[in-house]
């Protein structure tokens, strides 16, 4: 049985999705978009034989469609989708962040609660990279001995003149705000978030750039991230998670190796889908294995819950200019424990 | 439409094959298997939902079958069912060599010619492999000059006892002797296959280890490869091409380094399964969209032939005492020549 | 001219000082030692063909002697042997720390102004190592535009059970302390230390393994820094400067790279006198060349008194629980500005 | 007692020695010099304070100079001062290649065993790198098993136009020649030159570029040989070492590593003087400290004759178009085997 999937908003990361789904993912087939911009569905449904839907009501409310993947601007607009889907009890991808605001996410984790299973899926496919994946198995095995710190940095080439110091949290620091309490199986106890003077002067009114974050987990483990959005050097995402006996590391993925103007060169990608394309595809293809098995396995509601009340600390902490702010969660209701 | 795929022999190659059909590739799906040992065919069958056939011919021509992957052992036996695949006009991928002997390429070659259409991809996957594939698009485009030397190693952890040094070409060196003359766009010119003196502890009667291949292309690229079976350092690729202006190689691909007990690592992979797995994805992908697309792109019977006349060559050379050996290669029929 | 140097204090430094400049410094020769265990100067002596004397007031004072390295033990006995070398107007190397506090800094410093000539040089000898010359260079060229954050790590691979917390700030960290505003050029603003809540299970009581301390300069650069001194996996020094359109960072040293057992190794070595060899080379020699042209370069006085005001600092954020403590530096006195 | 030095020849190595000898080798001092072009002479002896001596020989009598380097050009003038140093009893260091012929090599050789003391350093000074250095006693310790295979590159960025195919060999590949047996500890058995068909772009006239070496030791290792002297890319020496149970290879010395322009870049000395900087150093050091101890301790006049014997058969076999040829040596004289 080959899933029908429906994709609603197919501009970058739904256009994305849907090549994925129809070239590269098992199991699966793209059967219908939508979009605010009829064109950009036309096209989408012209290249790889799917259904144009009206809108997203639509789509959801199908019998042609098995699963949804929500890949809407602004991100606000997440929350209503996700809530049609969970209303019509079918599985949905979120891209992530599943919404702005804290609230919306509770509302989303209490309708899913209430239908009584688990349907949604957030879009944190730094899950499914597999240098993120090796660090967590050997932080569980210890093969290092316990994880102490967790040195990162988030470097992007560059960004649009729209796009602010809020975003540099809620849209960029939130990869690591979710995959590093992933990573160590903990929660966060406190974080920090720092605006160093000295600025890059390719910045642009709005975006403090580079900004510092810091994340204490409940055991102790201390984390400091670098968000550096316009650093012009390349898309460079490190991780160095440091344990007793051993530090383990993301590297970068190399094909090749070059030696040209008298120096040794591996490469830094230039964007995201670059750097994690196979990421994306294994994440998609967790979805669809999720749904066939009926039990989803990637992140939860919850955990883009988690994601909104620690990038609100964050905001607080900056605003009051850098003062360390205690996390408060909710306990993990049981619904999403068994995860 | 989903591809109906059978595969004839279910051992090694052919179950890694069968996971990736049910499980990776997109646009086709396991619908049938046999094997000289029915319960490794049935098991396949059990676990991918697919039909048990008594004999590769009967799976071939059943009418359930879209296309056929030839994965058995030994070698020789490729031809028989790869003829029979042309005969009933199937689309048909055979595990690397097409068959054991030049004389036996030709019969496929001539009748897939006969039939007037490519229906044959031979599993030479290294062409599959991003790294290759970066490396050959840094050749076509001159991006550091012209290529000018290769250096390559081949290096095996272990081998069996049965393993023995004209395995070493056939079966081992036979990735190279087919990948390096797809990379420069160009036919070989002679060989030369040497046996140092000096072998490894760890090898066994009836293999010398390492030995050493030279080949020269009609352009005059010179062109180097260690094989190297019984290295007990790991699954260690090596492909230096040296151009005018710079070297691009080949990285073994990480997501992680490590730092412990007073170094910085690198992991070399245990065996080519892991080294090769995303190129195998690939090999098929290709193979079931070339199926799609009514053109098939991979390698071809001709490539087929063109390996094991190379490897005739090298045992003469070797068989001579280390003698430069002339490859006689027919002229490319014009058949082949679109690819 | 020969230099006939003498050094106080024999131990660990002061014995690898004295086959230093036996065996590898142009332009002197160890002309004398004392030390508090009189067999100890007896075996340098004998070794080097040097003369010893009882104390190290006789060793500064005599006629054979030109110029004084002291490394005595513990660091608070640096200060008296400094101001005698003034005041016998006899330049003096003083390992690092120049004494353990700020006061005892401020009256070398005096001393060295009343005297009229710049007679100290201060044993921060990684501004000699070659890779934070490097980085120094291209931070002065703006090579890669601005320097706007460093990230360091010191580590040691293991500690004694005598060494505290305290030390790890003013023997292990006061390195970075120096070399890091010598690198940009400019003073410190704000310093911070925080304690971990997770500590290493190899640490000892007495010692908070790892610290994490954070700089900020006058300009608004950013500087954290993790010490870990107990990391059992080797001497691991990293510094990473990052600028505007890129990052340079420190290579530990290698002369050789292995592939071996599933893995291609970097060597991280396994103490300070491995990693910085070179760097003690070069301190010395400069110390020998500053004499020979009448002029230091190296490391002030100054510079020991910045080092120990900046612990200071630390040590108080890290008392109050990780405060942001200003930096309250006097103004540069005319006198070391020109160097 | 710090040795007086005198330097014949002060072109560009013999003003790098005088340089070396006056700020950076303990024990001894630049007391003379000497050069066909007298002006080259006074600038030396005005800058290091040395006195300019008329002719090489009125150097090597002087009651003044206790040892000699002789870096003359062109190569063949070598001998003659070798041969009046042996006759004056002075220790000598000689540029490489000692003398250009096999009989020239003989004549210093018979002249020194006639005097009955080693008198004679030649300069191959890569012995000294500290990389060949760890390779050697990995060998030695057989760390990695038993050596079988050594790939090597030697790469010049670039060469004047008078350059041609036989210094490739007697000027560049001869570092190797020497290098390579030492590391080993064992004779050549037979060697092999080949020039491939394609040529880089980059090259001219006369020169045939690049050149394939390859040599087999009396043991059976098999050596292979880039040699590539107008590369484009940088000074580039590899060296990689394959044993029974791993690989050990040169690394580039780095001292920092760049991330900028989506790379990350380790670097690649534009020259020899760069990268074998300190090997020059200590190959000094040695010589000066060998005379010291009236011991000497680096590469033989034996070691010359070694390298113009295997020179001559490279020439040969190349001249023969790619035969194997064998190495004909005298047995070496017991004078040299106690080295
Ligand atoms: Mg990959
Ligand atoms: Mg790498
Ligand atoms: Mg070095
Ligand atoms: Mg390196």
């Amino acid at each position: 049985m080959t899933l029908r999937i429906g994709i609603i908003g197919v501009g970058t990361m739904g256009s994305d999705h849907a090549k994925r789904l129809s070239t590269r993912i098992n199991g699966a087939t793209l059967a219908g978009v939508c979009d605010l911009i009829p064109e950009r569905a036309q096209k989408m449904a012209d290249l790889y034989g799917a259904k144009v839907y009206a809108t997203g009501k639509d789509l959801i409310d199908s019998p042609d469609i098995d699963a949804v993947v929500v890949a809407t601007l602004p991100h606000e607009t997440h929350e209503q989708f996700v809530l049609e889907a969970i209303k019509q009890k079918k599985y949905v991808l979120s891209e992530k962040p599943l919404t702005t605001s804290a609230a919306g996410c509770r509302r989303v984790v209490d309708a899913e609660i209430a239908g009584g299973k688990r349907l949604v899926q957030v879009g944190f496919m730094r899950r499914f990279d597999q240098g993120y994946q090796e660090i967590k198995q050997a932080i569980q095995n210890k093969t290092y001995g316990e994880p102490l710190l967790i040195h990162c940095a988030h470097r992007n080439e560059d960004t649009p003149l729209n796009y602010n110091s809020d975003m540099a949290i809620v849209e960029t620091a939130i990869h690591e705000v979710d995959v590093l309490h992933w990573l160590l199986g903990e929660d966060y106890d406190s974080v920090f978030c720092f605006l160093p003077k000295k600025q890059t002067r390719y910045t642009h009114k709005g975006l403090h750039d580079p900004q510092i974050i810091e994340m204490d987990t409940k055991s102790g483990v201390h984390i400091d991230l670098e968000v550096f959005v316009c650093n012009h050097m390349g898309y460079d995402i490190n991780c160095r998670v440091v344990c007793e006996e051993g530090e383990i590391a993301l590297h970068t993925p190399q094909n090749t190796i070059v030696k040209v103007a008298e120096s040794e060169r591996e490469s830094i990608p230039n964007d995201f889908t670059v750097r994690f394309k196979e990421a994306y595809d294994r994440e998609m293809q967790a979805f669809v294995d999720g749904i066939n098995a009926d039990q989803l396995t990637g992140p939860t509601s919850w955990d883009g819950l988690i994601a909104c009340v620690t990038c609100d600390a964050l905001f607080a902490s900056r605003d009051e200019g850098g003062v360390r702010k205690k996390i408060e969660l909710p306990e993990t209701p049981s619904f999403f424990q068994e995860q």
